[in-house]
Parts: structure tokens; C-alpha cells; sequence
């Protein structure tokens, strides 16, 4: 199998990028496409011993900096590390493509060099957040932050259900409406629309969740519009931050603390480490024709490896044509005429 | 000052309320009424040595289950703790209640019977929550799940601000906009639509905040929408217990991490308690007619005696006569057509 890695993107790209390359393709015995400027590339990769590592680089000019406005870098950039790593995807050079760059330019690359999966109209970016017992796939985190519609959550529903299957390996995931309330009179104009639609699908809808059990484990899948899933991920990201800050600051203020603390090491390091993102390697960029993970910014070269992994279980476990081949299933089985209806009241409403 | 304490609401009620009320009453000199069945207080309060603290009961028959519907709250147990409390500060008779009982019970009881402050169309519940550097007040959290109109954000920009200022010394306090960028142009229709209001208005509005902002301090009070504001609540009070959890789990699995855990005790402790919604005493509802705290469903007698100091402090600082003052003013000098136009707008689309 062979992934593409976009060398440049991250806050510690090129380094921690190509270190945590060399690591995949050590460690998995996949083949890597590093994907950047050829000279960049060259200079990093001689800090590693390859050994018998199937690493190669594949030339891209340009490369999209983290403040480019995605527009602006799908357009302009356009043989950026990302453009050409979604084309190599394209063209059957690679068969995924991991980024920690610009999570929108990305999403907006990958959705216009790919397209989309047969059946789906909205790809969605999903993320995958620690829960008390494992982790919780929570969509969409931020494809579709300004202009989701209630019919969406199905497709994301489904969507999320055949990752949780396929790469936490949950059996028949449970689907959770992201809400105010567990009745199903509880929620937003948005989300009392989207209830009954789920309802009526095929997908193991459990009802409403609220925002407490995207951490208690209650739903293996929980959607929600692209807004919310943004402020959400972006809130766990800054409480997290904010948790270890405080945590170090009490800790580093008296000797004795200082000395329990490196006496409870291992403990300490497995306890960030179940609540470390690097762990989970990145969110999958699903409903597009093609592989795509994106890592988070500021991914570590263990980070990186996890989002190759995970990259390469995504093509191993054929995400794509089982998201197809549920979506055909489900669209003939549902009520066409009230998504119908649904999406024209949300037209005018 | 005259604090109505709702004894009988929250898990831990009536024990954890009377001995938190009879701890504030001792430590702040305030006089506090006990409202419940007369029969349940005198008996809680028969374990307690007042002294000379001044703790009255004032009977009421009924009181609102946690997990009473809100609307059936209002109208069928009249004589609940709820209503005689607030109906105690309709009267002149109490100056602030306090409840840790159902949240939205609490709402309607107090809106119905205390009704709004002049120019408040909606009232709201601010959450206090604790970031890197101190707290940030979020509102709305709940009070608008399901019907928050862009305008409405400006009313709440202004009351988070009034309430900063009193109660946590902001001078001036920085608003921000909760949405999925910093850009002007990144948000959902709603956010769209509010932010040019807010930057109209006379609120010191810094534009655009992340979900990452409300821990890093990067804005005193974050606006958003009742139905985000109630799911990051939630995903905060859900990864906190989480949090805890894993590191207790951790620390319990060897002798070694045991005897670090206990030398660094104190620091753990100052930790925990940083990120405690203990200190921050409650969510008050702005815009009614009088002082309401509601306090967490899980309040310790501690969580009860902050959640009385803010309820005083809420009274002494005059955050309601402020509010109404600021609206006022604001309300002359916002361009009070372009309100007109969005808020048709929205009643259509």
C-alpha cells in the first residue's frame, strides 16, 4: 500500500513530518510518497537511517502555509504539496494521503481534485475524541460549518457508523443526535428537524445525546452540524491545553510535589496519553473519493504515524465502497418524499 | 441581605444546601431563608450548631424533581420550594434566591414570576467558565436552546459584560463572537448575521472567537447561541469527569504512583480545585426581575456557600439596575432599523 504524505503541512513540518514517515514505513512496511519541495525533503530525510524503508519522494513546488485562506490555496497553489498528494490519489500513484497542514485548504483541495463518493453530497470531516472507555467518532467537525441541513446527519450518520465499524471495531455502533436533551421534543429548529429523518433511516439511532456523553461512551457516533462540531473540537482541544497547563503549574510549585510527580511518572504519561490526540491520528476527511486524514496541527512525528496507520486502515478496511454500497441501500429504503419535503422547508426556512 | 435558598433542590439536597446555606449565612453574615417542607429543614438543621447565624425556614409544601419537565414544574407544583422562593423576592421579602435543582425548572419558575428586566427581551443563563489565566463568562447556556435570534446575542454581550465587570473585576471586559474562525466572513448564517450587530452596538466586541478562546482567556465574555452554549457546557462538565477519572484510574494501579499521588497531594488538590465549578458558585439567569443563581446539580455544601456569596454579590454590585441602564443606552444609540430588518429577516429565513 502505498500513502502520500504531505511534507509540508503541520507547525512542525517538514521535520517531525518526514521523522514520523520514516517511523510508518518502518513500522507498518507500507510505501511512502513524501510530497514537497524535492531539495526540502532531501535534507530531512538525511538525518534518517532508511535502512530498508520504502520511502521516495514525489517533487511539489509550492506548499500551503496554515493561514492560507482555503480558496485562495485551491486556486492558487496549484501544485502545492496537498494538490499534488490528492492528485497522485487521483491518478492510482497512492492510495491515501495523510496531512497535518491547513485542515480547510485540505478539505477544499481534496473535495475538488477527488469529488465525492457516489451518493454522497455532503463529505464531512470527522474526529475522533477519547471517551471513559475509548473513543467517540463525533461529525461533522467543520466540512460543513456554515451550511449543513438536517438531511446531512443521515449521511453523516451512516458515514460515521461504517468508520466506527471499520477502524474502532464496533460491531453496530450506536448513533447519538447531538441536542439539549435527551427527549425527542429537545433541541433546535435544526436538530427536531433532523430527529425524525434519523429515525426513520436505517442507522442504530439511540436519540438525542447530550454534550456530557461524547465523553461517557452513551454513542459511538455522534453527529451534529458543522458548526457545533467545530466549536466542540476546538473547545476539548483549548480544555485540554488548559488542563495540563494548570496541571504542570501546581505541580512545579513546591519540591515535594515535584518528587511525587516523578514518582507517579508512568502513571502521569499513561494518563496523558489516553487523552492525547496523537493516539487517535487524525481526523478522516469522510465521503470523498479517496483516502485523505488529516492530522492536527500540531502533530508530532508519532502523530504522524498514527494518521499513516490509520490512513492505511481505512484503504485496508475499504471505508469507501462500504460507505457506497450503505448509502445505495439506505436511499432506496428511505422515505424519499419527507427528505424531500425536509429539504425544501429548509430551503425557504 | 436576605438569600432564599432553594433547599430541596440538587442530588445532594436537603443535607448539602442546609449545611451550605448555614456555612454562608456564618461566613458572610447574611441572613438566609431555608424554603422546603418545614418538617425535612428542621431536621437537617438539627444536626448544625448556628450560633448566631441568621437561617430562617420558610415552608413550602412541594419541590421540583430533577427530572420534572420544566413547563409541568411551572404549572402544577405551585407551592414548590422554586415558586416560594421566587415569589419570597417578588415580594421584597428575600433580595437573591439560590437553587441547585432543575435548571430548567428554575428558568421558568423565576421568569414567569419574577418576569424580565425592562429592555430584556431574553433572558439568559451565563455559565462561568474557568480559563487558563482566570474565568470567562458563555452565555447563552441554555435559557435560548431552541429560539435565539441573532439580535438577541447583542442583549447578551451586554448583560455577560455588566456581569463581568461586577463579579469577576473585568474593567473592560473584551466580547467575543463564538464561531468556527477569526475572519468577519467565517461562521454559520447565524453568526453572520450577529456579528455586524455586535460591532454596531456599544459593546467592546473583539470580533470572532474559537472554541479554543473560551479556555485561553482570549475574550472575558463569549456569545453564542442557547443550543451551543448548553452542548459545550455539557462536553465540559462530560470531559472534566472523564478527565478525573483517567487520572484517578492511572494513579490507583501501582503502589508506586499511589505514594507519588499522595506527596503531591496539595498540589492535586490546588489543581482540582482550579478547574472546580465550586469556586465559580453557579450559573446566574440575566435579564430577570431579581437575582437568581442556579447552582450545579452535584453542588457540595461548598458549591452552595459560593453559589450564596455570588448570589449576594450579584445584589450589592446592582447588576440588574446596570443592565437595565446599559440597555437603555445602548438601545438609543444602536441603529434600531438595521435591528428591524435582520430580526424580519430571520423571522423569515
Amino acid at each position: 500500500m502505498r500513502i502520500a504524505v504531505d511534507a509540508m503541512g503541520g507547525d512542525k513540518a517538514p521535520s517531525a513530518i518526514v521523522e514520523g514517515a520514516v517511523l510508518a514505513a518502518k513500522t507498518y512496511s507500507l510505501e511512502i510518497l513524501l510530497v514537497g519541495p524535492q531539495d526540502i525533503i532531501e535534507e530531512q530525510l538525511r538525518k534518517h537511517n532508511l535502512g530498508n524503508a520504502k520511502v521516495q519522494i514525489v517533487h511539489a513546488s509550492q506548499y500551503v502555509l496554515m493561514d492560507d485562506p482555503p480558496t485562495e490555496a485551491v486556486r492558487r497553489k496549484r501544485d502545492s504539496s496537498l494538490h499534488v498528494s490528492a492528485r497522485l490519489m487521483k491518478t492510482g500513484q497512492a492510495d491515501a494521503m495523510v496531512t497535518a497542514g491547513n485542515t480547510g485548504a485540505a478539505l477544499a483541495i481534496s473535495r475538488s481534485i477527488l469529488g465525492k463518493l457516489k451518493g454522497v453530497s455532503r463529505p464531512s470531516l470527522a474526529s475522533i475524541i477519547p471517551n471513559i472507555k475509548d473513543a467517540t467518532v463525533l461529525l461533522d467537525v467543520g466540512a460543513n460549518a456554515g451550511s449543513c441541513k438536517p438531511i446531512h446527519l443521515v449521511e453523516f450518520a451512516l458515514m460515521g457508523e461504517v468508520y466506527s465499524r471499520a477502524i474502532l471495531g464496533k460491531e453496530n455502533p450506536r448513533v447519538g443526535l447531538l441536542s439539549v436533551g435527551e427527549e425527542k421534543t429537545k433541541g433546535s429548529a435544526f436538530t427536531l428537524k433532523a430527529f425524525p429523518l434519523l429515525e426513520q433511516s436505517s442507522i442504530n439511532f439511540i436519540g438525542n445525546v447530550e454534550g456530557t456523553d461524547i465523553t461517557s461512551g452513551a454513542a459511538d457516533v455522534v453527529v451534529c452540524d458543522g458548526f457545533v462540531g467545530n466549536v466542540i473540537l476546538k473547545f476539548a482541544e483549548g480544555a485540554s491545553v488548559m488542563f495540563f497547563s494548570v496541571i504542570k503549574g501546581e505541580f512545579k510549585k513546591s519540591l515535594v510535589a515535584r518528587l511525587g510527580l516523578l514518582l507517579s511518572k508512568k502513571a502521569y504519561k499513561a494518563f496523558t496519553e489516553k487523552l492525547n490526540y496523537e493516539v487517535y491520528g487524525g481526523a478522516p476527511v469522510l465521503g470523498v473519493n479517496g483516502a485523505c486524514i488529516i492530522g492536527h496541527g500540531k502533530s508530532t512525528a508519532n502523530a504522524i504515524k498514527s494518521a499513516i496507520r490509520i490512513a492505511s486502515e481505512f484503504v485496508a478496511h475499504d471505508v469507501n465502497a462500504t460507505i457506497q454500497e450503505n448509502l445505495r441501500i439506505m436511499n432506496q429504503s428511505l422515505d424519499v418524499q419527507s427528505l424531500k419535503s425536509c429539504e425544501e422547508e429548509d430551503e425557504n426556512g
